[in-house]
């Protein structure tokens, strides 16, 4: 059994609608284990950790961490930070002059990594700290656990706003484009086909990043649709691209983990269509309210979220380390889940794509499986909005004292 | 008194959440009048009387009727018209073919335009018709009325978007600009300021079309707002320009009333701000959503929308005509309205742009009287949301038999 000593948790990579319910999970169960004396929090993902800048969760007021279940985007502060071998020492060194014997870290596949290599260097330092990963990525892409929370909510919003767009283009007669947030996998971009509810429902065309599409099929497709409804709702990956060219729409621009930054297909995708068809085409992209708005959030996806936030402290604190907690689905209708684990190794840096069988022959949509695999997902809880407009409690964060020198940051 | 006869009612312009409220408001109360026989809605605005495409609304579900009031986006369609004379010509065959006696048109001031011309072609024909206008608007820029219909439920949805997108931006500590609507006047962008609803919160810079800025200021108080808060969320009307350079982010692209397509302020502004402050930022442009995004209509938006319908119905069946209806605000806390008219020719083609005194000093905000007048009108109604997606009833469109040649448009 692991020993007695502090903890820490960290938010790392894009926020989503519901990763402080995992924060709110992870605080409200460690509250009940006697292994863990004091929570901290990493203020900025592992930056925080880096520069020991830390607060005390044991020390915020239990209704405000009780509302982070429904607080968008990351409380604590996020960080995109891909750590060199410098970086994880000084991990450790932090670890070691706070007794932190147990690590949690919510992200997506490269944070997962870095788990697994904090989790390494934990052993090989012989220092004693259970380490275990939370999953959160709203693209749905982590390997072996049935889905990430973050999608669900994400996809809920990116559907309805597709929806809604529908009707606008269908109230001119027009043509509209809408871009998904997706670069490798189209998990989020094909659920906006989960809000066709009826056969005579947008959207109509929808391409996810699987596909490398064939331009002259794609134009006959937007024409036949065309023609058929008197409106076009297209909806497609920010990683779109067409078999031939690859479509440049990507920026010069790079993010922090080197991946080029994209945007800007719907736009031009747009463009293409009106000059093919006559008719007025507009694009809208959904862009970084796929990852905050806290409005239309999934029931299903705060409590996902909430459940593995509860079992990461649980699973550590009855001795398990080195894994990520996953999701396991236990029934369809109603939806039911459990949390179960994975070892690190198995998740980090893997891309979990859509499989080929469940996007259509055509290439422009998915099958029945697909949609019968993420409406649950999607589901709302049917709370009432507040008649005012958001407003969200903070948390005090007050710090907890450091111990070390500053760290001059590797470049 | 007028005579019996038919009606008919024409959507046109940009949709908005709330006009078939509207139609709501306008179809209920027609049941109710002996004056009214027949009520004809216009398939796509005017071009649906030009080329008698007409259903009987009379002859529609009373609960979808009613439903509409909920339902975002024009239910019968719209159209971006601007009839030359031989098309208003047109109009009065369709009305006399037709005894219509009443006609309705729900839009902006260029429909209210369209609306006094129909109305003056009546009086010369001796064409004894009543004429009322239906205010509708996103931009808010109708002039004499308090506020217009469709414009509390686009501030509303706007106003959440900056609060979410900007708790996104605080996890990061970066930049985000959002682009909001608005090409001549401000009262879009300057309501995003009204969820501010403490002094920590964001946005922190808001700049209204209606200001020519100064760039060596705007990166200053970019700055500035950087360094005190560690993030910085900045919203832009799409009309937003500089002081020497205008900004060129203005489309080749032309809308159909000879307006250039406007677009791309946010990212441009992204860039800039970016290699000022070497931060990273990210925009988001909020686009045809808040004219559709039906989830988090304002209950004032609703309730005006659905008023001016049943009022215009009521007034022209007592005798009015050549007006349109205003909204008079009776008091702030509560919200009370009364609706009044005022004649055609003094809102048709006027636009109301935010007084100067109401833009702040520094002109990167909006004054306390701005929010006064603006918070009451986003306030949402407190009913849950549905545990699915959106799905609307629709109209049955039982189409009114032609009785005249087919109409060649001129172009």
């Amino acid at each position: 059994m692991p020993p007695k000593g502090n903890a820490i948790i960290g938010q790392s990579g894009g926020p989503t609608i519901v990763i402080n319910a995992s924060l709110a999970g992870a605080v409200e169960a460690a509250e009940k284990r006697d292994e863990i004396e004091t929570f901290y929090g990493a203020i900025h993902g592992l930056t925080g950790v880096l520069d020991e800048q830390m607060i005390d969760l044991f020390r915020e007021d239990d209704e405000v961490i009780r509302s982070l279940k429904t607080t968008p985007s990351a409380a604590l502060g996020s960080c995109r930070l891909k750590p060199k071998a410098q970086d994880l020492e000084r991990c450790m060194e932090v670890f070691k002059a706070h007794n932190i014997r147990y690590f949690f870290y919510n992200g997506g596949n490269d944070s997962q990594l870095t788990c697994h290599l904090i989790s390494e260097l934990a052993k090989s330092s012989d220092w004693d700290m259970q380490v275990v990963g939370i999953p959160k990525t709203i693209d749905n892409d982590l390997v072996i656990t049935d889905n990430c929370p973050g999608f669900g909510s994400a996809a809920r919003y990116a559907s309805a706003c597709v929806q809604f767009a529908a009707k606008d283009a269908e109230a001119f007669g027009t043509v509209e484009v809408v871009e998904v947030m997706g670069r490798n996998a189209g998990w989020l971009t094909g659920s906006v086909l989960a809000g066709r509810l009826d056969d005579y429902m947008a959207p109509h065309l929808v391409y996810l990043p699987e596909v490398d599409v064939n331009p002259d099929e794609f134009l006959a497709d937007c024409r036949a649709i065309y023609d058929e409804h008197g409106y076009l709702v297209v909806a497609v990956s920010e990683g779109f691209s067409f078999a031939d060219s690859g479509l440049a729409t990507t920026s010069q621009k790079i993010d922090e983990f080197g991946h080029a930054r994209l945007g800007g297909v719907a736009s031009a995708l747009g463009d293409m269509i009106e000059d093919e068809l006559g008719v007025r085409a507009r694009s809208d992209t959904l862009g970084n309210l796929q990852r905050c708005f806290g409005w239309c959030a999934s029931q299903v996806d705060i409590d996902e979220a909430y459940a593995c936030g509860v079992d990461a402290v649980n699973r550590s604190c009855n001795g398990e380390t080195d894994v990520m907690i996953t999701i396991q689905r236990k029934s369809n209708e109603p939806f039911e889940f459990e949390t179960e684990t994975t070892s690190l190794v198995s998740v980090a840096d893997q891309t979990k794509v859509v499989p080929p069988e469940w996007i259509n022959e055509r290439g422009n949509g998915v099958t029945q499986e697909f949609i019968d695999y993420v409406r649950p997902l999607m589901t709302g809880g049917g709370e009432p909005l507040p008649t005012d407009l958001p407003h969200f409690p903070r948390l005090r964060r007050l710090a907890v004292d450091r111990k070390l020198e500053p760290y001059a940051r590797t470049k």
